[in-house]
């Protein structure tokens, strides 16, 4: 077991419900992390839907989670030959605190045309960026996440200013293999890159956060690129890619984000 | 009343239920376009739910919807002082066809910074560009809305090939306003831009649709770009722009849809 499957924590106590513990592991100034509460949700709905891959989970945040027991209640929305979809609700003090709604399918068994129109993001080799962890100290996220940023793409780290954009490589300190299923912790697991665009220190809430499954991983780092176009009134998109060590493009991210001061 | 009013009828039978009966007057081959049954779902969510705009709309298709009686249910999963959120399930013979799952608030409330790192995509004047309707002949669809392709975007209409990109301008044939609500059918209103890419003629269902609304469009033609970067054995992605008349950008889209023969 790695740290990541420790940290989901479920006890299924109906066909469609499970209770829960929320880690303390994934935090980020004590709150869970989105990824990992994406994780965690698409972790519980795995067991009731037939299907073994998330090719799209939407996740949408209505309050804070908090490490602790939580209930988990699912719902199938309908159950296919190739693919099935469902929700799975997280409540803590029977209030949800945030919701996945997903569709299911098998990752190996797609057949069809492929054209590609996009390019992997230019990184230099990954020894010989430094790891640099972006979050502020003492979050425990930091402490199992490996991050190296992509040269100049954070200076809101040294309170500077630039593009609202940033990436670099990612893996799991504990070498927890890099399935589908991560790849929902990797999309969430950067710092924002509209912070590279405001002088303020900022908090930056997610509501709401798409992510596309688009192939099985291959074993190694993981690249990504995160680019924020439009911070309009203080509400922002955040599009990421994330390309594996083959040079495949494994999963496209979209969130819906507030600036919070 | 516009046509598109006229064509999301609702009955509320209860705080979250409502008698629906969805029109045969936005198809494509017969079937409902799914931009006009998210506008639908989104209708009925905003009855239920105290905030007047759709920020962040998420609609997952599981089966096809037809024109004829319909039921929505809807849930609350959260109301709060500037936004709320739920759920409305459209139902046809007992089974769902489609959810929406979306956030709601006020785009006249919003406060915070503005950074745009994008730019209006170039098109010439709506006058210079001849009307000329994508979908198959004889879907009602095209009879409501005035779409005019950006010069060269579309050369899968003449059997060509090309980049998997398309745009232009478009309006309700009516002159139904522009507002938040039109911007979720005017995101799906377009030809796949997938295509593009590959020479068989094919349907494009889409799986997940999500919609950022991000300003109140001014008045008068809506411009539009839509993208496919990862065609990926047979499954893609499309990123959708809409601009207003008055160059601000008012909604992005996203989709997961499938290509299928």
């Amino acid at each position: 077991m790695s740290e990541l499957d420790d940290s989901v924590v479920l006890r299924r106590t109906s066909e469609l419900s499970f209770d829960a513990e929320v880690s303390d592991a994934w935090g980020i100034g004590g709150i869970p992390n989105g990824g990992y509460l994406s994780y965690f949700g698409a972790t519980a709905l795995r067991q009731v839907l037939p299907h073994p891959d998330p090719l799209t989970v939407t996740t949408r945040y209505a309050r804070p989670s908090k490490p602790g027991p939580a209930t988990i209640e699912c719902e199938v929305i309908k159950i296919g030959r190739t693919q099935s979809a469902g929700v799975a609700k997280l409540l803590q003090d029977g209030k949800e605190c945030f919701r996945v709604t997903a569709t299911y399918g098998d990752l190996d068994a797609m057949r069809g045309p492929t054209v590609i129109a996009a390019e992997v993001p230019p990184m230099p080799p990954v020894d010989t960026v430094p790891p640099r962890f972006g979050a502020p100290p003492g979050s425990s996220f930091g402490a199992r996440v490996d991050l190296r940023f992509a040269p100049g793409s954070v200076p809101f780290l040294d309170g500077g200013v630039g593009p609202m954009e940033l990436g670099g490589y990612i893996r799991l300190i504990d070498d927890h293999p890099v399935d589908p299923f991560a790849l929902l912790l990797f999309a969430d697991a950067w710092p924002p890159p509209s912070l590279n665009g405001v002088e303020q220190r900022v908090w930056v809430p997610t509501i709401e956060l798409t992510v596309h499954v688009r192939r099985r991983p291959a074993p190694g780092w993981i690249r990504g690129w995160f680019r924020t176009r439009f911070l309009i009134q203080g509400r922002l998109d955040e599009d990421g890619e994330l390309w594996d060590a083959d040079d495949q493009l494994v999963a496209l991210s979209r969130q819906y984000a507030l600036l919070s001061t």
